[in-house]
């Protein structure tokens, strides 16, 4: 296995060592080191992705490299961190060029782009897996955490939820009853497979949003984390919801299930106070990105023990309450 | 699934969060949120560990939980760093409440006697693999690195390597003609499934030693890194190798395959000025740990070209020269 795994000298290693410079001592020794600058904390963050239950067997290899990091610098974004470096530990059942020189290209061009180093790493062989931990740098008093909403804040959401999740029912030709055009389908498919992290609004909204999280399972399931660990409620409109001009093609349930239930859009779900709605519009307009406002967070029942669960109210945009049925809607990203 | 995986939520995440003091925010968010003290580096590394590669399909889990954190602090130790904390990333076919209770028990109990926390994780369905991030501390000027050998060092190994390499064979019933009492065989099997990381004797070493790292795929190959990457050679005496009682008790070839060729042993294997050997002592018998000295760094040939492979010359006890052949000796932990 050697001269295989020499293979993956060249595509990562090399590059790593030649890239290296925020690391005091990077690839070839037994750690890195790295270090914040001062008065700034390190945000910490490791995603596994396993074929079959992040990515078809089949998926392009480019496309693969470019989402394993992707979902990683997604947690940095819900943050509110800038991006720093990288580890990569991956098994491979064999080791192919083609296929890493793809893999690779795909990594490194989001990781250029988002000035983010590979630090260190791990390969062995063993059925596909590749697990990442990012790293990243706020200020502590700046981070987005998921424990900062307070009743009445406004919920915004970027981007257009449910595009990935259409992707992938593209793939898996799930929805034979709704057909799509192959403009649609490209279009869903390169939300499922080419996610763009939203780290250019997440530091825009350093000091403007308060609670912030990344849609990795959901926008339903993932609002629910804020509300639970900021112990508030909230109401959804569900006619405000963004839906992009090819999910709006598709029937009215599906697009709601989508965009509610639908997982791997990596777009941000964030709070903030009602007197912050120009100053989040700035920051989508400096990061380029398109933002929503969806709801409000309520104020928890008053006799609510610690244990209970949060709320959603979803309403239609008369304000007139929806029962939504959002349970058993799979998406690829199931943990 | 669900169900399932808030074992997992048992096992570690609550247990986690009950822990955290290091990170100002651990798990439950996207991201931790760490820093070293002023004047400290963070040291990174990670290493994924496969089923039937890293360890055998029915390893005992309380066994496996120590190991996979073990060859982690192993790399912390080897860099002279104070354990900090750690990410845990897993793929499970299908939570089992017995094996995670053994695996998570083995592990939390080498992480509470090094104080290193579990800040964020990762889990999924998926093949059995088991990827750790470990963060230390360390000042960057007292960082035991791979490149700091000089020629006319001291060469220094901990404990007695090749135990381990033994403990496989046995598991292995690879050596027939070879047989061992029931006690050496589980002393054997203790050093390859519970290697004690060598912690306190790395941070012992800080301001002492000069280049350091672990031995995970045998001494000979694992000095070679030192030597690379430090521009020397090195002389070894073969006859000073320290060999543990029930190593010694197995035939002279095997002992010195095992002890050179050996993997996953996690001794260090360091360098220091003749002038520090007092201290090299006084750190040894600081961290519990037997220390032998094997050898002596070389400067390089003056012709050399910076791609030139470098030479480790063997000598018996008498300084005659020993021809070895250590090829296709396999271990374990392969790559």
């Amino acid at each position: 296995m050697l001269s295989e795994f020499s293979l993956i000298d060249r595509y990562f290693a090399q590059r790593a060592r030649a890239n290296t410079r925020r690391a005091a001592l990077g690839i070839g020794d037994d750690c890195a080191l790295i270090a914040p600058a001062a008065g700034e904390m390190l945000a910490v963050s490791t995603d596994m992705l396993v074929e079959g239950r992040h990515f078809f067997p089949d998926v392009d290899p480019h496309a693969l490299g470019h989402k394993a990091l992707a979902v990683n610098l997604s947690d940095l974004a819900a943050m509110g961190a800038q991006p720093l470096g990288f580890t990569l530990a991956f098994a491979l059942p064999r080791p192919e060029e083609r296929w890493l020189e793809a893999f690779s290209a795909g990594m490194f061009e989001l990781a250029d782009r988002h000035d983010c180093e590979l630090m260190g790493g791990d390969t062995t062989a063993g059925p596909l897996n590749l697990c990442l931990t990012v790293f990243g740098t706020v200020r502590q008093d700046l981070a987005l955490r998921r424990d900062a909403a307070q009743p009445g804040d406004d919920i915004w959401v970027s981007g257009t939820p449910g595009d990935a999740r259409a992707g992938l029912a593209f793939l898996r030709e799930e929805w034979p009853h709704a057909p799509m055009d192959a403009a649609d389908a490209a279009y869903f498919r390169a939300a499922l497979e080419y996610p763009q992290p939203r780290v250019a609004l997440g530091l825009a909204l350093r000091g403007v949003a308060r609670a912030a999280l990344d849609i990795s399972d959901g926008l339903a399931g993932d609002l629910r984390h804020i509300l639970v660990r900021s112990r508030v409620n909230a109401t959804i409109d569900v006619d405000a919801l963004p839906v992009s001009e090819a999910l709006a093609r598709l029937p009215r349930e599906l697009q709601l299930q989508c965009a509610l239930a639908g997982g791997d859009d990596y777009e941000l779900c964030f709070t903030a106070a009602p007197q912050r709605r120009e100053a989040v519009a700035a920051a989508a307009q400096q990061a380029g990105v398109r933002v929503t406002r969806i709801g409000t967070i309520n104020a928890p029942d008053a006799q609510a023990l610690p244990s209970t669960q949060p709320i959603i109210a979803w309403r239609d945009g008369t304000g007139a309450p929806l029962n939504l049925t959002l349970q058993g809607f799979d998406h690829f990203h199931a943990d």
